[in-house]
């Protein structure tokens, strides 16, 4: 029995619409309700629910939160019942920031932390924010100790990767620098 | 640009509902269907549909051909263009059968191979089809090169792993075996 | 704050996936996740979980039982806060057989009386199941008293509608006529 | 063949998500979208996008428009090829006041005309879109000639329904009238 936990700090993968204003807001309990259609054999999750705003207006301080959760999550390495892979929602728009301050802070890391996101909401017909948090719990289980987003079909580990906008999607450095030089081209 | 090549094989994933028999059958194009629903980055599928039959029907005869295109497609590992990693849709019931015969058959595997399946239907609403598709497609680029089955969150490297028919899953073989020995007791 | 009454006694609309043997199977309470999927104002459905079998069984004695139900129901026609409608969910098989049988029992319907179906079961993903139930509920606050079936954006007065085996709905007497005509033509 | 006409004017119905902006704009080509998921028979549906705007931003000029689009399409009565019901998609927050302005415009209507909306955009999963456009197509092979709002299982006929902000729903007059006594006592 695989025990992983799931961290929640909001980001566009929670946002609802609200009929009365007509808008988009966050809301916590939809990681529930993304866990019932997921069907996960032999794996134990649990779920955090640790702040719900939009990442444009993270703070160090809440980078510091986040950091003090996983060390929390992670303190007894040996236990065979213990925490194996923590998995991290997060607004698309810093959570590479957010990758490299946990990449700083924590020199070696015992198991995958996994940082992923959504581009649509998960309350949207068409999003990917089931897609992506199936891929990075199943990540927990197939990815070696280490700090990664999980998106889309793919896993970029930390330092370096960044979002690229453009496509709306994670890149590693090297096509970022890649993409620049075309663009200047 | 990740290169990845699906193979179907059949089985339940495809079952689809016959209104005027009023029961299921299998029908192919449903691979398109649900790579659709998929939002997959720098990631190329090709696609190979070798056959649409119940697993149950398979004979040595339908696994050797599903070797022999494996044989093809990983003919060139040190080209950089080339598959990086194959996807076989297969029946559930005789899936693991089909993976000791790969396993058996390929001596030094150069990508990851995944077998999987579905206990429901694509067509159905509640299916693990389109999940344990995204978990086999996201594993090609996080697996080590070997043969696999990949579902429901885990992945299970050949030889050993079963389907445990309780559950609707597959299991390590150590499982299987405390399992055997429960039900015993 | 109208009140309608909703009558199930199986057939395609139910059926479910058997993993185990993968057949489908007819399920009960089915219905009570359909109506959650409804957006329903002023409206109040109560569910009768009559039987649950394929109409290709239905015999005269299951028939009695429906119509008994019916009559129940309708018993306090001056009443304001009673039954103002009531819908069948029914197999399509023999839909227009217990359709002509309440027409024959029913001397002076009081309210509407709506038999629906569906082609495909609702557990399917692409089913007219939630669309045929809306239709009815809807139906029961437009159309006068009388017995109808309801689908496919149609509805159709008893005597005389019948199934359309080829094209999977309901038509009138008149096209099945013509239908007829140019078959033989 | 029963013939009608879906006239667009936009409102939340159309409301997509727009990933860059992370806020939802309008769309036009949804309505497509929607017929795909009914399975209408007997029944040709001709589509007008008309405009696209909230319907909080129209003026007397663009129900004017809608007026001549509804008189336009209802030249000729005699005809049984004709159009014989209008459907037409309308932001929530005024759709009344076009519902009342054509019913002042039209003196003798000949067919059903049926305007509708959603509270929740199409593109969200949880929405009422689907059901009330299902509900309105169905709604003009049973309503006798006149001006309706169609939507969550009820239809009123104008002069007179308005919409309850606080439900997010439509109801008649009379309930109005009841719903302000109650919360003024």
């Amino acid at each position: 029995m695989r025990q992983i936990t799931l961290i929640s700090t909001g980001g566009t993968i929670e946002k609802t619409y609200d009929e009365h204003a007509g808008t988009l807001m966050n809301r916590s309990s939809i990681v529930q309700e993304m866990l019932r259609l997921l069907r996960l054999e032999d794996t134990q999750i649990n779920t955090l629910q640790l702040m719900s705003k939009d990442s444009l207006n993270f703070t160090d301080s809440d980078r510091k939160r986040i950091f003090g959760a996983v060390e929390l999550l992670t303190g007894e390495p040996e236990d065979p019942t213990g925490c194996k892979g923590i998995v991290i929602l997060h607004g698309t728009d810093t959570l590479c920031d957010t990758g490299e301050y946990l990449y700083k802070e924590i020199k070696e890391p015992t198991i995958p932390i996994i940082l992923t996101g959504a581009m649509r909401p998960f309350e949207m017909k068409r999003s990917d924010a089931l897609q992506n948090l199936n891929e990075s719990i199943f990540a927990t289980g197939s990815l070696k100790p280490g700090i990664y987003v999980v998106a889309h079909g793919n896993a970029h580990q930390f330092p370096g990767p960044v979002k690229d906008r453009e496509r709306g999607t994670f890149i590693k450095p090297s096509e970022a620098r890649s993409t620049r030089r075309n663009r200047m081209g």
